[in-house]
């Protein structure tokens, strides 16, 4: 019998025939996530039931130095939970569930497999709010959202999942189940374990609950969307908000490019502002809208805002939100390569700059468009490879951008991780002796390597 | 040549004689901190100025074995900057000033052993908030306040010191310089190490700089006092004050007990609501005075709110939390013995019955008054040891109320940390598996556990 048929042979024993499956009887969607990279059927894919088995199976591969890969909702964008022919993948959607409520103390104790969506609406339905929300909250699963840290929709008012998650349950690599499924804003009692795996794209440990701060129902929102004449004008107008009408539930902003296409997608062919501004920010408040017609005429008088549109209607609101929402086409109407990076927020417009000048003169002609969530210092951009020569260079164009990211203090990965398809350029935001560090502390944790080996910095 | 003069000569020689202080150079206040505990003259006195004599000095020490106690403000009220007479101590107050306001980013970096108070000032000055404030912010310096991971008066509002660090820059024990000066919101790439080193007490790694994440200044605020009928009447008046006019600055409690103490020592003897309710919320909002108002309406209509007062000047407001700052009186008027300790907010009622009974029980006659800032889960609870037996059974009354806090899934340290103080009660809210695992953090970041060893868990 192989090594790789006795260690399946233990975990049958432990976790039962139906949570083992082979070959065929794997999905294909546990194959590879969204970034369709290097798709390859893993060795065997395991379904715990219950924390319990998450730490027999951990501790069987642990010991016979299996390697292994946690998988959630198999929607991450960075390769993160891709297996390798020679892996086991262990998925955690059978560990799913709502365990508790707490509304004196408004927080939510779940399941490492629930979906995100699912989360939210039990939130609502206690009338509370779990802030959390991005494009793929109808697949994804919290355990998948804690390990990658994820962003999002609401970071500029909510924070990261980081800022939501108040508790953890982990299973090392070795078997130990870590309780830290604290419930309290405040409590320093040594170190604070659970940010060692927020973030930590599976390779620490795997996550099989979580306690998550709810927060009170946001109220009604006025949306608006202003040109603006400046880089430093979008920050100025930001700050302005922030002060006058406290920070906005988001702050979208898009340069010319970006909006152009936006609005040519549009069913209706009525742009709500001229097309020449050089930029455009689009953000929803909770304030009244004579509050914010208010602020708006003080950004106009100080020459921070040219023009601009209030949404009269939900209906309005959401055709405005259309514009940026453009980027759910981008699969479908671009051959996109997306960029999720940050920098410091006063430097992102010369970033932009700079990044367009050195795109256009290495491929002229090539087309990339900007749009970011500022206030959380987070710029996306998008190269539409069918604008540059064939085969597109895409190692060329990631060292471009990943090389002037490097230049002006910013990261390679704003919210998406690291995974697989930045390990290469992690250098540019990540020193050397961070580095080290990192090394030690997957050591520590992880001594035989086990866990998602070949991602993040493996 | 003893072993500490050979030491002693490689520091001189790295770092010049002036910073390298012994026996009577050295300034009393280096013995022991607040908490006056076993105070020890050092071995030595270090007084670095910059990160390259912090790296010199904790790289000789690790070649030569020699611990070291990290020393900023010495307000710590866990006895985590205290040093051992063979132990030598490492103060930042040279090591401070600040490097840089970026306005547009809304941070500010700072070296260590910058004052708090000058690090609100100089945010003030640029029209921004540093939101850390506690009563000790004259002295303690941000490399301490990071360090035990404070909390302090806006926590519900802006979170604990780890919600305001954006980066951070580190020397390990061997000497190593970390540079994570991080000034983004969002930055997914690796391991978030700088979470290590907040609230970790000294025992990590020395912090040399720091990013922080400043706010848009406040607005006008108004004050109010209600009279509370129960605990749940406390909980539900906090949430609904979030859901309709945004988290309040700050929410305190008292319990009736402490109440009347404060009132006891106003100058003027009017209280502004009577004494004899079960408990009493005092809170700061940004919303206007209607809008409270109409707020408190509606809690009296639903039974939440007895009786109100709201400020209607600054001085009124100032003579409101006057009462609840009776506890700057405590060490003058009392033989204070100290609590900070947190719980699910929906227990903080019972937890506060179960500790009143079980004290009564035991120490008939005993003073003991409780308050607490409970949007954060943080409970402070104080026994005057003049009520007890004399001399006060200090170890067992912590024991009856650390016991109480581990039966109710609570924190025996919400916010000043475990230090010396409170090391053999850590097992009554950290798992013997969350144990094991700080040490092994602890060992691969500090292999020859020179810094700052017999604090926490040590
Ligand atoms: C349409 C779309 C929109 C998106 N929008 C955003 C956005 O706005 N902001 C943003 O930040 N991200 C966004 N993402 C990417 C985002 O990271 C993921 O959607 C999500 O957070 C990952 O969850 P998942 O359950 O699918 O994890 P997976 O993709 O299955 O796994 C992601 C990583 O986490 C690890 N992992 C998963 N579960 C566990 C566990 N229980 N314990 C330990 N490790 C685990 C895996 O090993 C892998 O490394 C988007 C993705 C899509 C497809
Ligand atoms: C009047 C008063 C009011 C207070 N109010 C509050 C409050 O409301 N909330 C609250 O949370 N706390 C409060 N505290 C306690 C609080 O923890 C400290 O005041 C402060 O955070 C410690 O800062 P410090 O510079 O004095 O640190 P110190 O007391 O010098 O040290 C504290 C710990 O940090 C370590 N340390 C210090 N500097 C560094 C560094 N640069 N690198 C590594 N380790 C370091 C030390 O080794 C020690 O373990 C109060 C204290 C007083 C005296």
């Amino acid at each position: 019998m192989s090594e790789l048929e006795q260690t399946l042979q233990l975990l049958r024993a432990a976790l039962g025939d139906a949570a083992v499956l082979t070959g065929a009887a794997i999905n294909p969607r546990h194959h590879s996530d969204w970034t369709r990279h290097a798709p390859a059927c893993p060795a065997a894919l395991l379904l715990p039931r219950d924390t319990a088995q998450v730490s027999a199976a951990l501790r069987i591969c642990n010991e016979r130095g299996q390697s292994l890969v946690p998988q959630g909702g198999m929607t991450g964008l960075a390769g993160g939970a891709v297996p390798r022919a020679q892996d086991i993948a262990l998925s955690l959607e059978r560990l799913d569930g709502i365990e508790e409520i707490d509304t004196a103390a408004a927080t939510m104790t779940v399941r490492a497999g629930t979906r995100l969506e699912r989360i939210q609406q039990a939130a609502a339905e206690a009338g509370l709010l779990f802030p959390l929300d991005l494009g793929a909250r109808g697949s994804c699963q919290i355990g998948g959202n804690i390990a990658t840290n994820a962003g999002g929709n609401a970071v500029i008012r909510y924070g990261m999942t980081r800022d939501l998650v108040l508790g953890l349950e982990v299973v090392l690599a070795d078997g130990r189940v870590l309780n830290l499924l604290n419930k309290m804003i405040k409590n320093n009692t040594g170190y604070d374990l659970k940010q060692c795996f927020i973030g930590s794209e599976g390779t620490l440990g795997v996550i099989t609950r979580a306690v998550l701060k709810l927060a009170p129902p946001p109220g009604a929102q006025s949306t608006a969307l202003c040109a603006l004449p400046d880089y430093a004008a979008a920050v100025a107008l930001l700050r302005r908000l922030q002060r006058r009408l406290g920070t906005p539930q988001a702050y979208e902003l898009m340069w010319q490019d970006f909006y152009r296409l936006g609005v040519s997608w549009l069913e209706t062919t009525q742009a709500p502002l001229a097309e020449d501004y050089p930029l455009y920010a689009l953000f929803d408040s909770a304030a009244t809208a004579e509050a914010l017609q208010d602020a708006l005429q003080g950004a106009f008088d100080d020459g921070e805002v040219i023009d601009a549109v209030i949404a009269g209607s939900q209906a309005q609101a959401r055709q405005l939100w259309k514009i940026r929402e453009a980027t759910g086409e981008f699969p479908n109407r671009l051959q996109p390569l997306n960029f999720d990076v940050s920098l410091p927020i006063g430097r992102i417009g010369d970033f932009a700059e700079r990044c367009r000048q050195r795109l256009d003169a290495r491929w002229p002609g090539n087309r990339s468009v900007y749009f970011g969530h500022i206030g959380d210092s987070n710029l996306h951009l998008t190269v539409d490879c069918r604008s540059l020569p064939q085969p597109a260079p895409i190692l060329e164009v990631e060292e471009l951008v990943y090389t002037a990211v490097g230049e002006m203090a910013g990261s390679v990965s704003a919210e998406h991780g690291i995974g697989l398809l930045k390990r290469e350029f992690l250098h540019h935001s990540v020193s050397p002796e961070a580095l080290q560090v990192m090394r030690q502390l997957k050591l520590a944790l992880d001594p035989r390597g086990i866990l998602n080996p070949g991602k993040l910095f493996d």
